[in-house]
């Protein structure tokens, strides 16, 4: 029941990534479940993770794996979360690593771990380093799309996009994948996403290119509000594309490379949204004329958990009362509303306090029958403008988390 | 579908309220959606509103005639909430003040009106001021169930409760209504609460009375984190009852008036979280050992609002897992997991950061088979805590909120 049509297009291989699957049987028997991502040696990588403090075991090692040697190999469960499983969780964690280091002769340190699931179960860590060896077997470059269906959980779909662009008469190569379908909420969710290139780039450069484009990216989508222990993003720029390796914030190859990266990012944030758990619409909230970043953020974040909305956007209901009791319980300090406007699509539902003496219930309605929606607000009292995106609420979301653990 | 009997007991007549009702055919033909209250000469009455900026046409006004005037009679109606109906909303609600004062002989000022239903279309006003001389002539002591059942919308069942207490040998009663059923969040919901008592007390003491019981029962409870446009809570004294005008805020006296107000409120408010749209579940989250009142409501609105959490709730899957990702998101500064344990019932699921050794799955399905939970929280770092209810969600609750307008 996913919005749009999720074609994956081409994905080019990222020279210097090789990529195995297998199956671990962590949750099913039969799955792929089990995703290893190889980085040729002298790869920058950069990471960003969830800033719940319930993180789960594998963000805490893969922070400090990332902070003490230069990563190999990613190592990616789904069935099992490692999360909320103390102490034990962690020695699962390092046990893997260990696994995997030892396969491949590097360091543990050189692993980067990576689960997402069920929360609080134990992950069978044995089950995991059994098929670890099939993963390294199946490495390969175009394992991208295996990839992308390999770390799936209640995803409909796989997520995966790729660029090609010219810099300096050389074809640079960026492409990625991410998982989530619920839990998806700022600052990063039960979400996972995993994009490579072929440029040089240096890795604290590279770290603050990831940076802005996660954070008007997958920081700026929510499917319910809540936030996972287990979002990790990751960046990696191998440099066997060649050429010079990119070490300042400025200049036409940065700005290229920023925007390319700001396009993959976003695409697979979108995608995320899409393909949110029982998602019917997909729909962008977008305010301006707000005072501060922050104060964009809060209306649009309101606009966007609230359920009345969401469950009126299922039900293709304009009914725009629920977009202004969210707007006014935002907690903007002395708002207005009597100077505020509201868009659904192209149609003015809200001036003056209350209902635009030009909106039609058809005209509304008209809008909100498409799967793809925009709601517009504008505060008029500031410069600054942010967007988020979400999806409706339905039936589906309620059975798919009832039943999840079933 | 609601929780627990809802058996409403006896509902005393207080000295001094007379209870109208009628139909005005505002939103639907033949029901009941109009409710006038009359007090008597020299009652004391005390309000407390919604916080959303998108607050009511009757909201504005009722706080403006409570301030300039002391009140005597309140006009409720169901069907249409008159919000976001900018200023032909606020003419609608003056002319319905107009019509009732005109009709009883008081000033407009001693009406205050209250309105709860749909958001953003206009107020039927003339079908509202043609059901006034029908509300009038039914006024009569005992109309309370009639009242009860009159103020609904959602609702399945009327909420009400009732009690009397003795003091200095003479029989104090405090009897009160309330309704909602969604859109039930802090500092009020589409909640409507009306509490009357034949004590005497002067008007800057209800007031105080009041907030102190609103604030532990109406201000902690949330079905699903939406701040209405129209919510309302009004306190009544008569004074009927006879005895000294209470006029300082201690002694025995103040104490056992507060104490009773406070049982009646918290009834009142948990009737609305035990009818929660779609509710199958009563559910009720302490939390304890914060550093602040602050820390602890965090912690617990973020599980109380957790989509998650709350379909595991409906589902009677006792994902603890998804409860330490709501206490984790909650914002909470520096929280240290591996010290915080969490019980569900008197169920230890959660020590040392992780699962409890002493847990199992069965001891905590055995918990969240019942229809009222509750799920305790010790952050140990501190002296402070809070509790507030909420409800599990439902396909029902979708169901009622995609098809509400309809």
């Amino acid at each position: 029941m996913a919005v749009g049509s999720g074609d994956l297009g081409t994905l080019h291989i990222v020279d210097g990534v090789r990529i195995g699957t297998a199956s671990a049987g962590i949750k099913k028997p039969g799955r792929i479940d089990t995703v290893v991502f190889e980085l040729t040696e002298g790869s920058a990588v950069a990471g960003v993770f969830t800033l719940n403090a319930f993180c789960a075991a594998p963000v805490t090692l893969s922070k400090k794996h990332l902070a003490a040697a230069s990563p190999r190999y990613l190592l990616i469960n789904t069935g099992n979360a490692n999360a909320g499983t103390g102490a034990i969780g962690l020695a699962d964690a390092v046990a893997s690593c260990v696994a995997l280091a030892t396969e491949v002769s590097v360091t543990p340190e050189q692993v980067l771990p990576f689960s997402t699931g069920v929360i609080g179960e134990k992950l069978p860590v044995d089950k995991l380093i059994a098929a670890l060896p099939a993963s390294i077997k199946s490495l390969s470059a175009d394992g991208w799309e295996r990839a992308a269906n390999g770390i799936m959980t209640t995803d409909t779909r796989p997520k995966a996009t790729s660029r090609q662009i010219q810099i300096d008469g050389r074809t640079i190569t960026v492409t990625g994948i991410s998982k989530g379908a619920g839990m998806i909420k700022p600052n990063m969710a039960t979400m996972l996403g995993y994009v490579a290139t072929d440029a040089a780039i240096a890795p604290d450069m590279l770290q603050g290119m990831l940076d802005i484009a996660a954070d008007a990216s997958f920081n700026r989508i929510t499917i319910d509000g809540d936030t996972s222990t287990n979002d990790s993003c990751i960046l990696v720029a191998t440099g066997r594309a060649g050429g010079d390796l990119l070490s300042v914030s400025e200049g036409p190859i940065f700005e290229a490379l920023q925007a390319v990266f700001n396009e993959v990012f976003l695409e697979l944030a979108h995608a995320i949204v899409r393909d949110g758990e029982g998602a019917t619409k997909f729909v962008a909230v977008e305010v301006a004329g707000a005072k501060d970043v922050s104060e964009a953020l809060k209306v649009a974040y309101a606009v966007a958990e609230s359920p009345l909305v969401k469950t009126a956007l299922f039900a293709s209901d304009p009914n725009w009362g629920r977009i202004l009791a969210a707007i006014g319980r935002a907690g903007v300090d002395a708002l207005d509303v009597s100077t505020l406007t509201v868009h659904l699509g192209d149609v003015l539902i809200t001036e003056n306090g209350g209902r635009a003496a030009s909106y039609t219930e058809a005209a509304g309605a008209a809008v909100m029958k498409q799967s793809e929606i925009t709601i517009s607000i504008n505060l008029n009292r500031g410069q600054h403008s942010e967007t988020v995106w979400t999806t409706d609420f339905s039936y589906d979301y309620v059975k798919i988390n009832a039943e999840y653990r079933s």
